[in-house]
């Protein structure tokens, strides 16, 4: 939909700060009405159904005892740096206009970890949806965005062991079959295991986190393309990549994977191992009493990019999240073609819809020291992601729901009849009458003409989906009487009821009642796939 | 509420896009917790008043037949050029990272203008609530924020004249009054009559922006100010100014200002003062039947900054928009005592809380020229917006609305109730229960401990708020009955009512109906001042 187009010389000085003294000048400079790379507009029906999303999930959270927090969009650049590991270099940082550095925030949990910590906080169920900006590849399609929103829910502060990670799962469970979707997987495994296999692989201290991001893109690449990366890249000898490839492989049910991993003496020798599957012991009673142990992958594959992790992590995906089985070769042949690397929608999955984890670390690494020059102790947290733009991409495709759903929220098309001699249209008249239905919390309508023909005004009246028009006839208005009509019946013959203007809120109510119309209630059961 | 940290030297290492192989190597940088300037996070109560802000107005946006579209938090540089007249040097632009150069959007106003040229859309009615950004001076407890929220409503379209700008002054007016804001006044004046008026003072056409600019600084300077502004700065001879002078300083109401500039024969001999005045005569004729004349000022010193309004502008202001009396007096001494300027809050006034106008050739500058080399026609717009940071910090001043308002909005606090031998807690029990609670929609708490005394768990359903407990008694329990309480009664004492587990949710529902709980109507009628 982009078009080329010339803007004027003023633009291009106002743009360095210097006013303008004249609209009119004119100059060739071209460039294309687009939204820049990776973003784009959102409107109509699909904003529709993403706000039915938003609000699905708040009210999930709210259930939860979740109070909400917003943080700028943007913050200092010192408070972002560090977290991220090999995906730093996505963030997107603001210009240096002669103040404070500053970046656009890279996920909601890093400034929740420094909200945290600002302001003292020992405990908090909190949640946040808000957009996150990424300077990554972008795969429009399927809701790989550079800028997209997350819907996140995170604990913080010291409980019971596994009692808030268990009660994520759930959440994480509602949230996804509460959108209508039920063929999906939680790939679930513990940063403490998947150290302790490590180690016990013989992968040196200060190797691990590189040889975990590794790890993290076998969901993208075949054990082969990993092994090489990390023999070849990152130092390791083929017998250590060749052990961690047996350990990598086993995944099952939650006793199952349990079962295999207590049954290791090597595994259990180490301590990190050992604790690890400790924690999934507890939480595997707790996720059972939630019934939602049935949805869970217990993944020894599973790593996550991000360094913060310290327990148990975890990601919700569905057969839509893996790349299509010839994606290397599109992608070696969109490479070949050279052809603008827009959007790689072709040669990428949706990837995990949610994902998540425990991350006791990050909010210490934003405390002081006191004045004994001890430091303060972390709050620990847990939390999940929910990505709106992907699950927006699974739901769209639920080709029936487009049909049913309506823009707009107008319920009453006012509308004035007359002609002939001395008509005026009635436009004041249908603003009175207009003004006196919003008083009442009526939502409505009218044409923005002064003399407007009755089917320019049904034409508009469809459009709009209002299902209820008020007629203000020529003769009948001045007797103090309006008509109302149902709309979408069929019958546009039909006159309408004839009703006294006193009586108008109280018919209108009525009808509406009898219609039960309420358009975001069907959007929510339609998204709930009822 | 900022303290000092020591941040670890593998953060400082990552910034870089370098891996850390280490969480536990340090080092003595220091950096300040804090968010960037201007910015602050919004959290418990007060995110309660302004969600609730949103609910307010989206409704109200709703109900004019509103739809609502989502733009991108970033711009093409381009896009934003030459819009904001000397503003625009006020415009966050981000680092150029190696690809297109974008800007934080300023505003919604030309976000929405480009999309509706982008999509070639003939017209609509829509609204956005989002945030802006602006490198201006912060008054924080003004609401004068650099990032902060509006809430635009505007009508792109070609329709019969001043009939959308009158139903915006509708909006502004139900928009206002709805929020329990009731002393307010509305700025109205129009650019054509400014122009005009500009013209016959005898200013030159390529004068007319600036000098329209420096009118615009008469809500903070006097006159005198203003003047000399215009005489030394923007080469204006005395006389000049002077003529100008004359006319800023009229206003009164819509009828009264009408007859005075009506009667002005030389003011009426220019066709933009005439254009402009016939405008403003048909929408009193609307605002009229509306009944929201009564708010409206005609204002001949109201100007507006930005370049691209064309027609009728207006602004709502309350006695807390203007800066203190001893405004210039405190700035001084703020500048002598040369402490860090970080918030102008004491030398500053809330400013306008709503602002619009029309802008009908907005749109014409994104437009293209079509294959015979001809310009398309622009699309007229006109709209409003709402400053939400201001209108939170006149509201919040309404002291009895914080008691009244929870952060949470959980309903019922499960406990366990036991001891002795062989008592476990009931941990499982109560995820049980929570779990069926919530499938059924009802919000709900536990305490995160495996065991937990009843003093603990009473204080902490008390600092959630819930106003019932279900309580699993040791013995109970097994026999398939739990207790419903209700709380904050003062009868804390007594047991509750014995309830089979099979009827719980009938109870509890049924009791919640009862106490007629509903966290946010509570909320929103506070807000209305009810």
């Amino acid at each position: 939909m982009s078009q080329s187009i010339s803007t004027s010389a003023p633009a291009a000085k106002a743009a360095q700060g210097v006013p303008t003294s004249s609209k009119k000048a004119k100059e060739t400079q071209q460039f294309t009405l687009k939204t820049p790379k990776g973003t784009k507009d959102w409107a109509d029906k699909d904003m529709i159904i993403r706000e039915a999303i938003f609000s699905k999930l708040t009210s999930l959270f709210k259930s939860h005892g979740g109070v909400t927090i917003d943080t700028p969009v943007f913050e200092l650049r010192e408070i972002l740096a560090g977290k991220y590991g090999e995906d730093s270099k996505l963030i997107y940082n603001l210009e240096d206009q002669g103040g404070e550095l500053t970046s656009l925030r890279y996920d909601l949990t890093v400034p929740f970890a420094r909200y945290v910590a600002m302001n003292g906080i020992a405990n908090i169920k909190r949640y946040h949806i808000a957009k996150v900006y990424r300077r990554d590849q972008p795969a429009m399609t399927k809701g790989r965005m550079r800028e997209f929103y997350q819907c996140d829910f995170d604990v913080a502060g010291s409980y019971d062991s596994m009692v808030p990670d268990a009660e994520i799962m759930n959440i994480l469970v509602s949230g996804l079959t509460g959108l209508g979707i039920r063929d999906f997987k939680i790939k679930l495994n513990h940063r403490k295991i998947l150290d302790g296999i490590f180690q016990v692989c013989g992968v040196k201290e200060e190797d691990v986190r590189k040889i975990s991001s590794a790890v993290d893109k076998l969901d993208k690449s075949p054990w082969e393309a990993v092994k090489k990366e990390m023999c070849e890249e990152k130092g390791q000898p083929e017998e250590v990549a060749d052990k961690i490839g047996e350990y990598v492989k086993i995944s099952g049910s939650l006793r199952e994977v349990l079962q295999k991993l207590s049954s290791d003496p090597v595994l259990m020798a180490n301590e990190s191992a050992k604790l690890g599957v400790e924690e999934i012991t507890t939480m595997t009673d707790y996720v059972e009493a939630f019934e939602v142990d049935k949805y869970i992958s217990f993944d020894m594959s599973l790593a996550r990019g991000l360094d913060y992790y310290t327990g148990v992590i975890y990601e919700a995906v569905t057969e839509q999240s893996a790349p299509p089985e010839d994606a290397a070769e599109k992608k070696e042949k969109a490479k070949k073609s050279k052809k603008d690397e827009e959007d790689a929608s072709e040669y990428v999955g949706v990837g995990s819809i949610a994902a998540g984890g425990r991350y006791d670390g990050l909010v210490g690494m934003f405390l002081g020291t006191n004045s004994k020059g001890k430091k303060a102790p972390s709050i620990p947290c847990v939390g999940i992601s929910f990505g709106v733009e992907r699950l927006f991409s699974l739901i769209k495709q639920r080709a029936q729901l487009a049909d049913k759903i309506r823009a707009s929220s107008t319920q009453v098309y006012i509308m004035a009849f007359g002609g002939g001699e001395g008509w005026n249209g009635f436009l004041k008249e249908r603003m009175t009458v207009a003004s006196q239905l919003w008083k009442a919390g009526i939502e409505c309508e009218y044409l923005y003409k002064a003399k407007a023909n009755p089917r320019k005004q049904f034409e508009a009246a469809e459009r709009s989906g209002c299902p209820i028009a008020v007629i203000l006839g020529k003769e009948e208005y001045p007797q103090g009487q309006v008509r109302v009509k149902v709309l979408g019946t069929g019958n546009e013959k039909e006159d309408g009821e004839l009703v006294d203007l006193s009586d108008l809120i109280k018919v209108v109510s009525t009808k509406l009642e009898e219609l039960k119309y309420d358009g975001m209630d069907d959007v929510t059961r339609l998204l709930a796939g009822l």
